[in-house]
């Protein structure tokens, strides 16, 4: 799936010395030659704040996805959105990825500029330049590429911009939930757009179906929606609507990729059907949303169950206690500029003092009360053993609205050492 | 204060195709060939989401402040942690700015690397490779740099790593109150402080006082903190503490500068003092937090009530309407990932239909309801007029949380042709 020969957009990818959270170093410089900086985290060769990945857990996560993945027989396309980071989409692919699930043409294009060759968008292709982006990008014959269609004013849209290029675009119908986010609501709607694909028959070609069971909250509202979309998949595929072989079926975010992997690869369908997941969290991890759901993952899905382990977190923002003004509370040089804060604060896990041999687990009452731009109050006991200067490792909620603070993430070995880094392209 | 001769570090600041929210281009560009593309939003030039400036409003912006400020005959150092974009620092040097504050050690270096030579870093310098930074600018003869001490443990930490390297460094002494942030809260604090620099004295020089009064909600506490703040200057100057002529004295968010320009003026020193305030969101305005606080502004101080206007909104994010699927719900490809949503959504401001002449303001029941990653659920009325397709720009609260999410962000004339670019370094 990499085809960096291809390559056609130029690419001054260099990482320079203005990105924040790196060590010292004094011109543009390739991913390549980082881990030749020899920068370890321990001897405060990084700036802090610093986002850190550590390459032990990251290759833990790919492999608990895949034997998941693999166990269901079905194909994975990691929502490429939470990192943008290339690296990490190379690291997907080599770890058995169908392809990569992106959300824009812009991040659609920061994707094929490095070498990634089948993206399912899962997202509605619209406006001129948005269009233009993925037009240049179709005529290569290795580019395999789908995005969504919920509408006959998009179709037709779609079907006139694309028709003038003499291109055609594939695409998935979505489907989608009243009170939701897009797709098709009722059969109404459903057969407008069906109407309009085959208005624009020459340049709009269905190939499968979509949904994102993530906009409910509940396991039984979304088993619902997933038979449902089976049964409409059934209906189409029975009226010959389908012009790929197999059909694509694709639904799963990070929190219910089991239930829509059960639901799915149950339907036994009497037709070929590519059943393509899409989480896109599961690398990183976190401890927030998606360790919730992880637990119910293990303790319900039988093949989750039966491996030895689940999800780790693979992602910290390390960063400085700056001051301790009173007996309880911590100053730590992170903020809203540095890790999410939108779905709970970041959670304190190390402790590290300089010159010390290695970090120590936090005290379990530290914790992360209050967030501004800059930084975060941390809540401490009176003769807690907190210095100023000392290092504090973070672990995060929402790893998608870490990434997107930071334009280089180190990636740690287990000795605290740089060994590669990570570019991301928000 | 643009001296981009002596630039050290090297930029490789071109502008990529991979940004997101610009036109088509297909090789890295430099800021200055951007306008000679030719871009014009309306024409849909620019790939959608993007965040954009208008030059009008951000010039009747530094007017609006530069006559404020004189008005008090004090000086600006305006917060560039907001933008983190060198173009707009040149723009606010340009037109009267005494200097660039900013929180970071890597924003220090980001704007010394672009030409800034005097930086309040309004916060503490704390570690290795944070000190490390400020080491390396500071023989540099046109380089004037403060930062903010609040404990003796920092000192000492100072005082060690300065004085090895025979340099030394201006300090402000932060005061704070209970339940803030940093800051000395007492006088044990301070006297621990003081005594600390003076046991330093060859390497921390202490040249004024700093606080931020943001901390506080109530203009009643604000004061009283102000008040405090002005004895303890005065307190200090007599015990001949500081080593500066005139003394640094500084405050002000971008909420509360009027009370701080205020009360900091109103003191009359019988000594030299140079008042510095630091309001950074004033350049872009929002239609949230520091809406409400202008509000407050021009209502009750005398300088700003006799100016003609206040100040506005300069920032919009335009984005495409991608799917109407319920008669109250459009559904817009903005997200979380391209706007501030921490302290209110994004509000709808002028909706266009590509083709039209001009945009039109949005109906005032238009209202964001919830965001998600990359969209954003817009509440309608049934049979309102808006298409897929169409082009909303919405207004933003917290300027902040929105520069960070973009690299570039083009600046339109009235014409909303894209005449210049700024790009952030987060």
């Amino acid at each position: 799936m990499i085809d960096k020969r291809s390559i056609q957009i130029a690419l001054p990818a260099a990482i320079t010395p203005l990105n924040k959270g790196l060590g010292s170093f004094d011109r543009a410089l390739d991913a390549d030659d980082i881990a030749k900086l020899n920068w370890n985290l321990l001897r405060e060769d990084l700036n802090l704040p610093t986002a850190v990945l550590y390459q032990d857990k990251i290759l833990h996560n790919l492999n608990w996805m895949r034997q998941f993945i693999s166990a269901y027989g079905v194909k994975l396309a990691p929502h490429g959105k939470t990192t943008m980071a290339p690296r990490l989409f190379e690291m997907q692919l080599q770890s058995g990825a169908w392809g990569i699930t992106l959300a824009t043409a812009h991040q659609t294009q920061v994707a094929y500029a490095h070498g990634v060759r089948r993206v399912l968008m899962a997202n509605q292709l619209v406006g001129k330049q948005n269009m233009a982006v993925i037009a240049k990008l179709l005529p290569d014959p290795d580019f395999e590429f789908y995005c969504l269609v919920d509408s006959a004013e998009l179709i037709d849209q779609l079907g006139t911009r694309f028709s003038q290029l003499g291109l055609r675009l594939q695409v998935l119908l979505e489907l989608g939930v009243d009170g939701g986010r897009t797709g098709v609501r009722n059969d109404q709607q459903l057969q407008s757009v069906l109407s309009a694909l085959s208005r624009w028959s020459h340049s709009t070609v269905l190939c499968g179906i979509e949904i994102y069971e993530g906009v409910l909250n509940d396991e039984s509202s979304i088993r619902a929606f997933l038979e449902c979309t089976v049964q409409v998949t059934r209906k189409l595929a029975a009226e010959d609507r389908f012009h790929r072989t197999p059909i694509l079926l694709s639904g799963a975010g990070s929190a219910w990729y089991d239930v829509v992997a059960e639901v799915f690869s149950a339907a036994k369908f009497e037709f070929p059907v590519e059943i393509v997941l899409r989480p896109g969290c599961y690398l990183t991890h976190d401890v927030g949303a998606y360790r919730q759901a992880q637990a119910r993952i293990l303790e319900h899905n039988p093949i989750a169950h039966r491996m030895r382990s689940g999800l780790v977190p693979a992602l910290h923002v390390w960063a400085y206690v700056q001051s301790i003004p009173e007996a309880e509370r911590a100053i730590v040089g992170m903020g809203k500029r540095d890790a999410a804060f939108d779905s709970g604060f970041p959670a304190p896990a190390l402790h590290y003092r300089p010159g010390r041999i290695t970090p120590q687990v936090t005290p379990s009452h530290w914790e992360v009360t209050k967030m501004m731009d800059q930084h975060a109050y941390l809540q401490i006991e009176p003769g807690d053993d907190l210095r100023v200067g000392d290092m504090i490792a973070f672990d995060i909620s929402h790893p998608c609205l870490t990434f997107d603070k930071w334009r280089t993430l180190p990636i740690l070995n287990k000795d605290y050492q740089v060994i590669d880094i990570v570019q991301t392209f928000f």
